[in-house]
């Protein structure tokens, strides 16, 4: 079992930073667990970018879709390495060793469908327009593919130290586009993201790859990330986090001599809607789903459902309180989350409905705290309709279903919006549900919203604040779009085309 | 045949602004033509932007591709009204009577390739992955197609009054989206814009079209430009024209408060690389159909080569030089235009090799001019590697082929880049090739940028500073893509998804 040591990699070398050191903490007991880390400085940074630069231009000698093999191999390696990513991820982020090894197989997973995508027959999206003498004006012959944009700078998220962090959905999705990754690793599990790491590494150098393929960045400051977007070399950003730092990177990209884009994915309110018809056939089963779901890895994950609609708000109110009372407060990811959670919640125009008090320990846990308003709390008290990281919810009592449509043209984008309905109230919910998909990239239907497939139908993205660029998503296949630009080659010989687009190649496959 | 009489358009009317009165110039004379226009007030942008949020809602009443008819229904009007709109057209930007009415059929063919791709069965990219309840975790039914983004402002381009302006690619794209369009019109032509305009407001009204779904915004200073790029209801930008323009836009949709995509496309070198073995074999045919692409439209096209990299630098432009002087000066598009042409190639870096001094009349003619300059001069003079609008072009003398991929590396982004090659150097140009891949977004071989086909596999876009957003083209059916966003729909029942998403869709298609 590898354990952490205190590096990054650079270069296909661990890799220690020159800069101020750090350690993690173990949110179950508030103490600091594993090795010392240091940050990188800028001028580290630069190096990574460098060695990515000339890593993008060493591939192209690689065969075409060589990056399949680095993903499956990756997968492989993340698997061979289970109980050692696990388990230093269980001691860095307080998370459950069970949803750990969950997360653990759908990153797995997702780094295999993507190799599958990359051979799959759409890939590229190869386009052909033969020419055409007889068009005005003549057409010449026109064949349009997707190629990488370049190296890709992706910050790792918090709270899912796997599945969105160094060989997580914006790594995965990087390098199935066939970009080289420099991942900036969140401060909060530096170890994890040195096994996870080190395991990436190895990938890039088992399918021969160029070292430069991939970089992972140490740091508990804004300075390596700060590097990181504003490195010449590095063509698109991947970001999950705060809507300040989604903000503060957007703005830094955009000011670069050469802009370039941040796909940021920030914060989410993902709004609930039950109507009456639905409370009165299952208020309770709602009540528990919705419980389950805001408490979902202590209320840390961007699909939580914070804000629900119902005509029996009280009511539902009082039996989710009654759940929560029941359950076992998680610990927060780190006290900087912990101290924005119990700051940021204190809202005077909201009933408090449950009974436990902040539990400030053993270490980093915090009670779950459920709030009462009424619709019009929500246009005077703008903090009733942002997002809380961590186990808060609002109950919004309404006076009857009609006020929904109201009720969702106050909602700021979401990254999905879910209604709970029963067969009755499909006609009426129309102006809703159309309501909705102006505010959210995914619509549930009696259901929850945490819980995000990893498919080609998937969008986990949606209008700003959610994310900063709403015609994308940050999970599923067409993920990789965002690391990709097309390119039209008119009237090239065969020999200079690429072989994807040569109207020859099915032919040699056959042959081969 | 309609004249021109001074006016925008709001909700489906003719709408004079309050603001400060201009007129268009003849650039063929000099003098004002036309009536008299008033530019629009912020409120009165304000206004129309309202308007197309409403029009936006209230035309999800009408049939499922509502916009395909509309699309249509303005192809016919514009071919009814040839005649004022190649009139007004060339007086107001001095482009002949043949080139306009060329842009006119492509701007035609281009509203009816648009709605061929509505009504097509990919429209959308509609994508359905069946629920799964093997799956780790179980996967809920999820499906996911595109939908429109809301209002698209349009900024109309001074050097296409058809195919990039009030009816042009932006605007057809937009509506072919299903979204609203809010056209600054340029003011260089504002009579072409009134006449095309009329023919959208007839169009909106006779598809039966909220009339909020088109304005035409008239004016002549910053402020209704600024003031539809802040609206609130308008949800992304689409942009053709100068490098400085397009980034005071990107600038300001920025900072919204609700950041929103402008799709800009600025300025481009378009290089032209010509190898040894092809001056060889065909000098003077390269000449002269660099030297016609070069002058078409007065050397103001966006895919105007202004650079040729040579081993026959010298023979290359002294017989480049000859074929330009034989030529007829054009006027340019405006004043500003011409001053700026003027001012902006006089580059003690290079070598004039063209005889005629500038010609300034009548009206805004000017006449062509060709510099030479060696790889090294590039490397002390940015201004060299700046796109010159108008009738200017460097060609770069190298003393080989082998320097062409030096050359290529200090090239800026471009929206295509051509390479004019004989088989046998087809080996050895793929290093190049795949440089110019980075650096384009068109590759041409053997032939010259000008002339952008409207198909599936175009691409007209390129890195920074060509465009604002290199993962798009402007020209193409794939420039939809710019105004919709994707949504998924997890466990929807029948009746509220869209049509197109409906699994008994086909079914109930076939019973109609």
């Amino acid at each position: 079992m590898s354990a952490a040591s205190g590096t990054g990699f650079l270069a296909g070398a661990p890799h220690r930073g020159a800069g101020e050191s750090f350690r993690a903490v173990d949110p179950g007991t508030g103490s600091p667990t594993g090795p010392e880390f240091t940050s990188w400085t800028s001028a580290e940074v630069n190096e990574a970018a460098a060695q990515a630069r000339t890593a993008f231009e060493a591939n192209r000698e690689l065969p075409e879709r060589w990056q399949a093999g680095l993903l499956r191999d990756l997968a492989a390696r993340l698997g061979a390495e289970r109980d050692a990513i696990v388990e230093t991820a269980r001691a860095e982020t307080g998370i459950s060793v069970a949803r750990l090894d969950g997360e653990l197989t759908r990153t797995r997973n997702q780094l295999s469908g993507f190799a599958d995508v990359v051979e799959g027959d759409g890939f590229g999206e190869p386009v052909h327009d033969p020419a055409d003498a007889s068009a005005t004006p003549p057409r010449p012959d026109l064949r349009r593919m997707l190629v990488p944009v370049g190296p890709v700078a992706v910050f790792g998220a918090s709270n899912f130290p796997l599945a969105f962090s160094v060989a997580g959905g914006d790594t995965a999705s990087a390098l199935a586009a066939g970009a080289p990754v420099l991942v900036k690793g969140h401060p909060s599990h530096p170890g994890t993201s040195e096994v996870v790491g080190a395991c990436v590494a190895e990938a890039v150098a088992a399918c021969g790859a160029h070292p430069g393929t991939f970089a992972l960045v140490q740091g508990a400051g804004t300075e390596p990330g700060s590097a990181l977007v504003t490195a010449p070399e590095v063509r698109a950003v991947g970001f999950t986090g705060s809507y300040a730092g989604g903000r503060a990177l957007t703005a830094l990209a955009a000011g670069r001599p050469e802009p370039i884009p941040v796909f940021a994915e920030m914060g989410s309110l993902n709004p609930v809607f039950v109507t009456t018809a639905a409370t009165g056939a299952r208020l309770d089963a709602v009540a528990e789903g919705f419980v389950a779901s805001m408490t979902l890895g202590a209320g840390q994950l961007c699909t939580k459902p914070g804000i629900v609609f119902t005509t029996a708000g009280r009511e539902f109110a009082t039996r989710a309180a009654a759940l929560l009372a029941e359950s076992e407060p998680g610990p927060l990811l780190n006290r900087a989350t912990l101290d924005a959670f119990e700051s940021g919640i204190r809202i005077p125009a909201a009933e408090v409905v449950t009974t436990a008090g902040p539990r400030t320990g053993p270490g980093l846990r915090t009670a779950p705290v459920l709030a009462l308003a009424r619709l019009a709390d929500l246009r005077r008290e703008p903090a009733l309709l942002e997002e809380h990281f961590g186990p808060f919810a609002v109950v919004v009592d309404v006076d009857s279903d009609d006020d929904f449509l109201d009720a969702a043209r106050l909602l700021p984008g979401s990254l999905t919006a879910t209604v709970h309905s029963e067969p009755e109230d499909h006609e009426r919910l129309r102006p809703l549900v159309t309501e909705l998909v102006e505010r959210a990239g995914r619509l549930v239907h009696n259901g929850f919203p945490t819980g995000v497939s990893v498919s080609g139908a998937q969008t986990h993205g949606g209008p700003f604040p959610a994310t900063s660029d709403s015609a994308h998503t940050s999970v599923g296949w067409t993920a990789i779009r965002r690391f990709q630009r097309p390119v039209t080659f008119q009237d090239l010989p065969e020999p200079l085309l690429p072989p994807v687009l040569r109207t020859t190649t099915s032919v040699e496959k056959e042959e081969q």
